[in-house]
Parts: C-alpha cells; structure tokens; sequence
C-alpha cells in the first residue's frame, strides 16, 4: 500500500464511488496526522489523500477533532485496560510493576499510530487537555505501583516513585519512534523478544 | 516573562520602534514551534506572537526554516560537542557511556528548547531530514561506545547495541517533556541532581 493508495471495502461503496469503512478512515487519518502534525493537517487534506470529498468523511465523524477523540480513546482505553488487568490480579508490588511494563509495551506495539499520536499532544484543546490528563494518570498509576514496589526492597529508592515511572515510560514510548513490527528491527525479530528485551532493561533501570 | 511579553534588548531599536537581538527573537520562535508544531507556526504568527512587523524578523533571518535550522544546529552542535569530548577522552568503555550519558543530560538541560524540537522532527524537509540523520548519527556513536563496553563486560549482551542506544536515549530524551530547572521538580532540585539521578536509573539499565 502506497501513501496515495488506501485499501478500499468491498463493503462501504455508496452512489457509486468506492468508500471506506470507519476504521480504514480514522487509520489513514491518524497516518497523516502522525506525518504532518495535527494542526497541519486539514479536513482538505485528509480528503485528498483519501481521494474522497470532504463530505464523504464528514459521513463517518463530525469533525478533525472527533477523529483526534477517537484515536486517543484507542490508545488510551488499551493502556488503562491493561493497568487495571494488572491492578485486578492481586500480585506482589515488583510483580505488578513488570506486569505493567510488559502491558504497555503490549499496547505500544499494538495501537503505535494512536500511541504516537497521543505522545506528541501540545496541550492545544480540550480533547488534546483530557487526553494528556488520562495519560498522566497512568503515569501516576505506575509511579503508585513502583512506590509500593520500593517499599518492598524491589525497587531503587533513590529516585522518586514518579520521577522513576516517568523514565521508564520514558524509554518504554522510545519504540514507536524505531520498533517496527514488521520490518525485522535488527535484534527484535518478533513483538515478543522486543517486549521481552526492553522489558528486562527497564526492570535494570528499576533495580538500580 | 509571559507568553505575550518577550525581553526586549536595550541595543537593538531601529526606528523608533522596540526591537530584538537575534538570540531572543530565535529562542521566542522556538517556543511557539514547540507549542503549536512548526508547521502549524506561520511568519504571521511569529510576528503577531513576538509584537513586530514580519519584514522586522527577516531583517535577523531569511525564512521560518531558516530559524529552525539555527535552533537545531544549536541542539547537534551541542550534542556533537559533548560526544567529541567523551571520545576524545580515552576513558574505558564504561566510563566512555556513562561520561556519553551524562553529557546528553547536560545538553538537554542547558538546550531543552532546541532538543525539544529536534525530538518532534517529522522529515518533512530537506532541513529536518539532515537534522534527523545528525541525531541518528548520535545514536550510533552511542551504541558504539555500548559495545565497546560490551565486549569489556560492563555492559549487558541480551539486547544488541543499537538497540540498547535507542533506549537509553528514549530514557534520557523524556527528560524534555517533565524536567523543568527552575519548577522544583520533586525529587531533583538541581540540574545537576536530576543529571545524578537520570544517570543512575540508565546506568542500571545498561548494566541489566
């Protein structure tokens, strides 16, 4: 699939012209936003590289900012999901921390476009505020995890709980800029040894 | 300083009217690049933001590209910089990544503006591409001196250097996005007390 060719349904033709269903649009979409920032990028542009009219998206969402939701609450809902998986199963704190590392990286590897969309928010609108805000909460959530892991001797605690949770996503979120699936990243042949490796020199970093 | 008040230089009015010295109105057009994306930041904007005549900016600089390139010949130039004095060093392997890791810290910390927009690049030109290919560069001296020190035991051989580069820089690089010098940060109340403690969590990482 070139940058101009978009995979088109059999599903979604209407009057005649080839369409796109939802998912297929709001994933070019994020695409170019990912590509040209998403200020830069107008509904205009979207259509364009779409090859559809204006209309036709505004079909499928009300608005640029609706698409923006839409893929932030992708990102965001598999990244609380897999902190409350993590929560919910009762294991010890150094555990847990492990676990969440591992879910997000997980996430990371499964929603890049959306995660990469959400690492780069300015802060610029309301949907850009409360997304940066959920984002902050699962920073909060690992800190708590890492705080309850320090305590239990599993954890350096020269750093602060925060502070540590902020470096550690700090390099868990460095893969959407060079981890790709399907490229055969040197060293990482599957999305597995890639977890698996990343997730062992966080831990490093934790341990101290 | 608020966002809509810059300094003004004693030294440089020209016709009666308030004026800037390069240094100001560059780092001025930085933050607004950093806070709505370069591409969305117009000439206009730049002007109306800093209070001047667009011809008053491109009587200091011939074109928004043009300013983006200085700022991140600032940020390379000083990551360049401190990746020369550690080589230069002849400091074992260990030392070598740890002096490596110390220096980028430094330069963050001294030039988060101008790292900042060199971390949200997206190579849309011809001026970001080269900037792009100096950071990977970077990149690759670092995950050289890696695997000196991997091969003198001090650093840990399950991830290949490159990688193990890539994530230590994601680490250190996040920096940008939550350490302010002059907030407090918790847990860090000086420059040099957050480089001690970043330094540390890499370092564990590393060493696995």
């Amino acid at each position: 699939m070139t940058e101009t060719e978009a995979p088109r349904t059999a599903a979604a033709p209407r009057r005649g012209r080839p369409g796109y269903d939802k998912p297929t649009l709001l994933a070019a979409c994020v695409e170019l936003f990912n590509r040209h920032g998403y200020e830069a990028t107008s509904m205009g542009m979207l259509a364009a590289h779409l090859g559809i009219s204006k209309s036709a998206i505004y079909h499928h969402v009300e608005s640029k900012e609706a698409i923006l939701g839409e893929a932030l609450d992708d990102a965001l809902d598999a990244l609380e999901s897999a902190f409350d998986d993590v929560a919910a199963s009762g294991a010890p704190p150094a555990a847990q921390v492990e676990a969440a590392v591992r879910g997000t990286l997980g996430v990371l590897a499964r929603c890049m476009p959306q995660v990469t969309l959400l690492l780069r928010l300015r802060g610029n609108s309301d949907v850009e505020r409360a997304a940066m805000a959920r984002r902050r909460e699962i920073t909060r959530r690992l800190g708590e995890m890492i705080a309850a892991a320090q305590a239990a001797g599993a954890v350096r605690d020269d750093v602060t709980p925060h502070n540590l949770a902020r470096l550690t996503l700090g390099m868990i979120n460095s893969i959407v800029d060079w981890y790709r699936a399907d490229d055969g990243t040197p060293g990482h042949k599957t999305t597995e040894e890639m977890i698996e490796a990343v997730t062992g020199v966080a831990l490093g970093g934790l341990r101290g």
